[in-house]
């Protein structure tokens, strides 16, 4: 994969092909100055809601802000506490209320500025507010750009597990501002890219070589980073088009997921101690060893993994996570309670290389736990 | 309209033609006890989510419960207390949560036995745990059986009014058991029966006619009920394949509705005083008067409709409500409020007369503000 000098710093575009509900992801440095003009093209005389976390409205919100007044865009701030917990039943409840008290109209629009967090409860919002207002992702971490902005999977956390309460509502328009990623922490940018990986882990071996070469270039800036999160957004784009409710192939996005998710429970959502993509990247890693140990993926391919997510700089092993982690029993419940479980057998993503996962849908629980202890995890 | 001799007692199937989404509405006397066998047929192996009300429970669960038993079907029941109240964040989160304690999983179904606050409650819940799982609607009021059941809207209730936070969330089958609409009172079965009226006044005066001249039929029972719900199924079954998210034509269904949601929250949904179809009959009779006032229906056909409706023991005035209503000013705030709003013009169903109702977006709030103090609203 070689990029087109041409393509250099421009706007690239990716289309979600999903018919009425179709939409663009258009990606480059500096979009959020143009939020407005590309908001008002869909939406004229819309008025804008905003939902945005504490910490990503110091940053970005003038920007944002002066961008809808430009194009005569009216517009209604709801900050949120930034963190995962905010992805609850008493926020969700408290945002609707909010937007219902400013007399949104069903013509107006939701807009998500922020991570994974804003995104997933501002998509769930505006997919129940009046049955339903348009959406805009204006993702403002790696991770939403590649992974939780495309698909229209949203929802918020319970006591049960992550995400169990939620819909799938597409978004009308995304604006990946690759700029904007600068101003993350490295460990945040790190975290995202752990998903970036996982689309050349899952069937595109030729974009994980490209990443081993190119990595430092994409955590640098433009174009090598505007090509990766195309690069994610098309691949992620093809398998919600094929299978937008995940009756099948979509679930092998979840590679590396279901182990995360755990993961993340079992140190309580904290996000100091574990963020979503360390977590994927720990799980990604367990799913490759997994697979290996049972004699489906070369144990080359498993190591070479776990190599170039720690070169990176992300943790790839249960004993990375700060802390104590649960018993082994504590998080095979987890695992089970996980969504991806279908009658008593458990589902995970394995592979038989880098670049050839499937779903195994037989997964029996009793060599799950037997390799959660043999990795040294909850103990 | 006559009915055909072969059809009394029979089942009658109606198709909701949605494409993939699409669904039967199943119609006769004594369904409930065939209801397992009929879930088994779409979803063999599933556990069954039963959300009810203790009153519903009380007359219908055991009967309920025997055929998912007899059909080999694993249950649960998650009863809720009876109401409109019910329709709340926190009995939603509740139910969310005890869903999700109970392991229920993506392949389970959700039913909903009960009236229409069962069913917009239960069919949000269901849409929403584990991002959607499958849900059956067993209707055991006329209103839910000619109206509320049919059509995929779902949601509940908040401060600023009804039906605000929810999604459009289509049922996977509809069991329609009219021998159980004799264990409503009068007063509920009359209720439901504002609905039926409701769909002769949209579009089709020969049915209209049909009930001015079978009425005391349908409130004895089969095979003028059978017939009557199942002529009301189809014409929303009509319109909500044309137009499934209320972009257009679905609109019509709304006939009598603005006015009927402010003086249901008028009367703070105190069911003692006003319950919905009764707030859907004042509300029809209003529709008529005004677009009689306007010049725009007969007076006559105003007067018609007003006089079927008090000839089954409907409320037809506003001063028909028990107790003491808001002044104008509120009842003109809570039309505003109502969802079928439009950049600050109103949004009200009309009619040139008897089945001829049409969608005029343009209302002066003015024009409607005077009307009703002329109508004695409020005082």
């Amino acid at each position: 994969m070689t990029l087109s000098p041409a393509e250099t710093g421009a706007r690239r575009t990716v289309r979600v092909d999903l018919g009425a509900r179709g939409y663009d992801i258009v990606i480059g440095d500096g979009l959020i100055s143009e939020a407005g003009a590309r908001i008002a093209a869909l939406f004229p005389r819309a008025r804008v809601a905003i939902i945005t976390d504490e910490t990503v409205a110091e940053l970005h919100l003038p920007a944002f802000k002066a961008a809808l007044e430009a194009a005569g865009l009216d517009h209604e701030t709801f900050p949120v506490k930034p963190g995962e917990a905010s992805k609850s039943f008493p926020i969700f409840e408290d945002l609707c209320d909010r937007l219902l008290a400013s007399r949104l109209e069903r013509g107006d629009v939701v807009a998500a500025l922020g991570g994974g967090v804003i995104g997933d409860l501002a998509g769930f919002v505006a997919g129940v507010v009046r049955r339903g207002m348009p959406f805009v992702q204006v993702p403002t971490t790696l991770l939403a750009q590649v992974d939780s902005s495309v698909g229209g999977k949203t929802g918020i956390n319970t006591r049960h597990g992550k995400n169990l309460v939620g819909i799938f509502n597409q978004p009308a328009l995304v604006l990946a501002d690759t700029a904007v990623l600068d101003t993350l922490s490295p460990r945040e940018f790190r975290a995202g890219y752990a998903e970036v990986a996982k689309y050349g882990l899952i069937d595109d071996p030729d974009f994980f070589v490209w990443l081993e070469e190119n990595w430092a270039g994409i955590f640098e800036g433009a174009p090598a980073r505007i090509e990766a999160v195309a690069h994610s957004c098309e691949a992620k784009a093809r398998v919600v088009a094929a299978d937008e409710r995940e009756g099948g192939v979509r679930a092998l996005l979840n590679l590396g997921h279901t182990f995360g998710h755990a993961l993340e429970r079992g140190v309580g959502y904290d996000g100091a101690l574990l963020v979503h993509g360390e977590g994927v990247s720990i799980g990604t890693v367990l799913a490759h060893r997994f697979s290996a140990e049972m004699g489906l993926c070369p144990a080359e391919d498993a190591e070479r993994v776990e190599r170039h997510l720690a070169i990176v700089g992300l943790p790839t092993h249960m004993s990375d996570i700060p802390g104590q982690l649960p018993g082994i029993p504590e998080l095979m419940r987890y695992i089970a309670q996980d969504k991806k479980v279908s009658r008593g057998a458990l589902t995970f993503i394995l592979t038989r290389g880098i670049g050839r996962s499937f779903i195994e849908k037989g997964v029996d629980p009793a060599a799950v736990e037997g390799f959660l202890e043999r990795s040294g995890g909850g103990v």
